[in-house]
Order: structure tokens, then C-alpha cells, then sequence
């Protein structure tokens, strides 16, 4: 018999909510020959508060023993800015070499989106994940004081661009259009944007059925609402993605149905799924938030574990409830059971 | 007699055509009395490929003598990216420490959107101009090689974070709903960040009738899209207000109308003033380009040189102009020669 040995960490907010439909979801799709087995792990705010930690050296063993990893949203406004940030969600990315990032966007025939015209936006975002800005590299000396100077340093090697650069060509030959385009601002940032156009470029050259572009990040947010059309597969840097992907969300139903994987393709450590959205503490525990960027998420998690008819089951549903979706608003586990009937069907 | 000695340069592409427009209306606006001098300057690709050069010091020497500068666009495809954007626009922004970067964004009745329901946008986005990401602080080393590493590091100062912090309050506190909103990723630039929100948070305290508000900068580039009527005055760094500036242009009637002013507050070196858009190489020298960004970037000159009122008389004209203006398109010169009659009458 098969297995799914699966970490779920619920967090913060809402994170608990929509990650319980999720597991509602997955268990109601999975054959009955494959055993799913969960352990539940209490990272977060209240933790943090209670202990003072956010992820220990045990706490990453343990989680290393899962194939993959289920994450709600970590967050609370009674921790500082970035401790939960850094201590948790970019640690993991990092120790666990998520580099790729990846971040669809569909817009679903009936939802609801904020430009005119229904445009068709159906392309996925392949943001590095473990470089660029995002190292943490950076500080400041006289802090606090009137000279104050802080830095913060992108890093970016051609080791970890060109994994990513060629994932997502990968990515956009195994789809229809064959189209990708460098998101980056290589007429500023001169020396990580010739190093993300150079090794582009030459990647390129393998794969020439793949149609190229390049597009400065300012113009692709004008892009991705003038002409989200255009778009088929993006590949970007970690803090470029990190923008367009929230823009990306607005424009295709929201960041109520965006989903991420944190993807490492070598499966040497666990991937971990996320929906885009945040703890939301403002509407936590309300039984009011929309699980569905959640249960998309495990969509994102079974492809990646090799289960291709569950993860569509999924996506299917999902279709079919957002086109079935009128305007009363549903609990959060009425829309799960919803999906957990549709995907059993 | 009173006297405006200006310093114009079309640069590139559209530049020429659409700084022709801006003069045209210059002159049609301004009183008798005032003397304005113009004194043209072929920097850009063109001067490039004869001389090598993009901003000698004597360039720079003659640009002093000036009150301020009229700029097109800088830019072609011919010229590597990156060398006229740090050769000539950042260099001048930073010689002449334009560190406010001022971009309104109105959405003018008539106007077309590719947001649903024509929302109420009117705010102004305060970008610091002279730190961040943008001080080509970074290099590389191994360059060209699997082994390269590239790095790029963002400067920021109290010094310079203060007093673009403070330009903001005071604009918000000038305008009727004396809002500001801050907008950073101190969640993850945690160095950068926190001294943005100390800062902003210390400044704000001079400014107990202004509202205060934070986003991270994906956060804000949803809400520029789902309710954008939520914002007044933001303030940001360099590069999160080059993307969002370019966002806040495509829901707020496009860059054919987003101006643009780079600041020296004190007056110590000239200011400069510049349409959002770029030279658009591929409807340049075809007459088509709208010049309505470079006309209210001349608004934006004259209301920093204290010429309020007539400052005003141009947006007004802009307004009337595109409130009357069909779906015929019109050439670059007419849009000129209608704005002139209208604020001549
Ligand atoms: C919470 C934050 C650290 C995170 C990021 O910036 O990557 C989030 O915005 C995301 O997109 O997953
Ligand atoms: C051309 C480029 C260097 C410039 C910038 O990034 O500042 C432009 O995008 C702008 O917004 O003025």
C-alpha cells in the first residue's frame, strides 16, 4: 500500500480553519489503498509566546521525517514584524531548499475579478525561493540613532538561478503556449539582472520551442492588469515574485483561491503547501474565511507527490463549486464539505 | 520681469514628440511677464553611439545653471540595458539629490480603466529617490561563470528616510483627507524596515491630524487593484515606488497621462520633471504617442517653481480634454495644439 506520511502545521488566524477543510478534502479524495498519516505541529504565535521559540533544531528534524508539509498561515500582530517571518516560513524555505516557488493563476469561468471585461488569465508564476532579497543579509549600524544606515543585500548565484530558470522552462514546454518571461529590473538592479538575463539566455537555447520575453517588473504589474493574457509561465526573482504573485491573486478571484507550493524538486527534504493569503486575525475564528486557496493547495501537494488524478479531482471541483457559487456567503466548513463531496463523486 | 531659464531634453523615442507638446503648452500658459528661456540637450542613445558619452561633467555643469528640467524619455534598444537608466536619468537624480519622486495618480472623469466600476482614485505616491536598491551599491564576482555570484545592496539612511518621510506628512497634511500610508516589507527587509517604520512612526507623532497607516508592498499592490479610493499619500522606497507607481498609472487612465516630478526640495540643484512612460521605440517618430503625461509633468515644474495657478490651469485643461475626448485617437500634435488653446482661453 501506498502512504502519505504529512506534516500539517496549522499556524496563526484562519490558518487553523481552512487547513482543517483541506485534510477534509484530501482525505476524501485519496483512494482507499493509500494511507494517510498526519502529525500536527503547534508553530506560530502562541507557541512563540509560550516558549519564546519559533522552530527548533528538533522541531526541523522532525518535520525532515514527512514527505511533505501542510501549512495554514503563520502571523499574528502580537508578535514584532518578522520574527515569525524570519523564524519560521523563510527558515524552512531555506533549510529545506525550497526553491521553487510556485504560484498559479486561474481565472475560474464565474469568479469574480476587479478588472473589466473577464479576461482570460490562466499562467503560473515560478518565483525563486531561497535567494535574492530574501537572505536576510543585510543590518545596520547607529541603529536608532540619526545615522542610522541599514542595508539590506540581494544575493544571487548562478548555481540557484539557473535551477530555477530551467524548472521553469521545463514548466512552460509542458504547456500548451510554450511561453516564459523573465520578470526582473535588469536596467537598475545591473549585476543580479545581468545574471538572471545572461543564464536566461542561455538556458533559452535549450529549449527552442519555448517562446521568450523579458519585462521589467514595473511594467509587468501594468501587464498583469491591462493584458494578464499574455502571460503564460513567469519566472522571477524572490521579491519580484513575492509582488506580482499578491497582484497576480488580486486580479484572478482574489487570494481567497490562490495556492503556493514550496517546492523542493529533488525531494531531499519535504515541499511545503501554503495558500498565498495570510492569517487574516481580523476575521479568525469566525468560521468565515474561504478555504479553498487552502484545498487548492493540496492539489498543488498531491501533483507533487505524484498523485496527477487527485490533484485534477481537486482543481475540478474547485471549478465547479466557484462557477456554482452564488453571492450568499458560506462557512468555511460548508465550503469544505462541498468540495469533500464533489472530489468523492 | 520674472523668468523660467529651462533645460530641455527629448532624449529618446517618444521623448521628442511628447516634450514638443509640454513646451507648446508652456508657452501658451504663462504670462506675459515671465521670460522663459530654453536651452535643448541631446543626451540619450543617439550621443551614445556617437561619443561614448551620457552625462559628461560639464553636462552637468550647464543642467546647474537651470531652474529646471524638462525631460522626455531616456532609452533604446540599441544601448545595453542599464546604461543610460545609471549613466544619464539615475545619475542626474542622484547629482542632484532629487530625493522626493513625486507621482499623482488621478483618475479623471472619462478616463478609461481596466478596473470594473470606474473607482474614485486620487492620491499621490512620494517616492525616495536617492537610496534603496537603487544606489548601485552590488557587483559581482566570477562573472560569467557557474560559480558567479551577484549581489545588490539596498542603502537606506535615517538622514534620507527622514526627510522624504516628513515631505510626505506634510503633503498629506496639505490635502483634505490627511491620510498617509507607509508602504515597505519590514516583515522580511527587516534592517530596511525598521528603520522606515521607526521613523515614520517617530514623524508622525509632529503629526497628530494625519492618519497613519502600514503595508507590506504585495499587500498594496491588491488593494491598488480591489480599492484603491482607500489611498491619499504613500510613501516609499525607491524601488517598491517605482513598481507601484507603474501600477497606480495603469489603473488610474495609463502611463499616457501618469507625470512624474524628481524633487530637490531645497532648491539647491534644478528638479526634474518627466512623463512615467518610457521613449516607446516602437510607435516612436509615428506621431501617435499621447503627450498628456509630458504636458501635466510641465503642470508639475510649474507648480515647484511657484506657479500655482497656472499649474492648475493645465490639469484643468487635461481634465476637459479627456472628459470630451471620444474613441477617435488623435496625433501627438493635435492633443498639443488642444491642450494650448484651452489653457490660453
Ligand atoms: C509572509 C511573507 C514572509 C511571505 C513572503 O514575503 O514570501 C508572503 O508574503 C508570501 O508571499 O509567502
Ligand atoms: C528607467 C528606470 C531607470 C526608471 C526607474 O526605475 O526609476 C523608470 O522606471 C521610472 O520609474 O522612472
Amino acid at each position: 500500500t501506498r502512504s502519505i506520511n504529512l506534516a500539517v502545521v496549522p499556524g496563526d488566524g484562519i490558518g487553523q480553519e481552512v487547513v482543517a477543510q483541506g485534510l477534509k478534502v484530501l482525505n476524501a479524495v485519496l483512494p482507499q489503498d493509500v494511507k494517510l498519516e498526519t502529525k500536527e505541529f503547534d508553530f506560530g504565535a502562541k507557541r512563540y509566546h509560550a516558549t519564546g521559540e519559533t522552530l527548533t533544531d528538533a522541531d526541523v528534524q522532525a518535520l525532515k521525517q514527512h514527505d511533505a508539509i501542510l501549512l495554514g498561515a503563520i502571523g499574528d500582530p502580537s508578535v514584532p514584524s518578522g520574527v515569525l517571518e524570519r523564524g519560521f516560513l523563510l527558515k524552512l524555505r531555506f533549510l529545506f531548499d525550497h526553491h521553487v516557488n510556485l504560484r498559479p493563476s486561474k481565472l475560474l469561468p464565474g469568479v469574480a475579478t476587479p478588472l473589466k471585461g473577464q479576461p482570460e488569465i490562466d499562467f503560473v508564476v515560478v518565483r525563486e525561493g531561497t535567494e535574492g532579497p530574501y537572505t536576510g543579509n543585510g543590518g545596520s549600524i547607529r541603529t536608532g540613532t540619526p545615522h542610522e544606515v541599514a542595508t539590506e543585500v540581494s544575493v544571487n548565484t548562478a548555481f540557484g538561478v539557473e535551477r530555477v530558470v530551467r524548472d521553469a522552462f521545463a514548466r512552460a514546454q509542458a504547456r500548451p503556449r510554450k511561453k516564459l518571461t523573465l520578470v526582473h529590473k535588469n536596467n537598475v538592479l545591473t549585476h543580479a539582472g545581468h545574471l538572471w538575463t545572461n543564464i536566461f539566455n542561455k538556458v533559452a537555447a535549450e529549449f527552442p520551442d519555448v517562446t521568450t520575453d523579458y519585462l521589467h517588473v514595473d511594467a509587468a504589474t501594468i501587464f498583469l492588469v491591462t493584458q494578464p493574457e499574455r502571460f503564460d509561465v513567469i519566472v522571477t526573482d524572490n521579491l519580484f515574485g513575492d509582488i506580482i504573485t499578491d497582484l497576480a491573486a488580486a486580479v484572478s478571484g482574489g487570494i481567497g483561491v490562490a495556492a503556493s507550493g514550496n517546492i523542493n524538486p529533488s525531494g531531499e527534504f519535504p515541499s511545503m503547501f501554503e495558500p498565498v493569503h495570510g492569517s487574516a486575525p481580523d476575521i479568525a475564528g469566525q468560521g468565515k474565511a474561504d478555504p479553498t486557496a487552502a484545498v487548492l493547495s493540496v492539489a498543488l501537494l498531491l501533483r507533487h507527490l505524484g498523485y496527477e488524478a487527485e490533484a485534477a479531482r481537486i482543481e475540478e471541483a474547485v471549478s465547479a463549486d466557484l462557477a456554482e457559487r452564488g453571492d450568499t456567503p458560506r462557512a468555511t466548513s460548508e465550503i469544505g464539505d462541498a468540495l469533500a463531496v464533489r472530489v468523492a463523486s
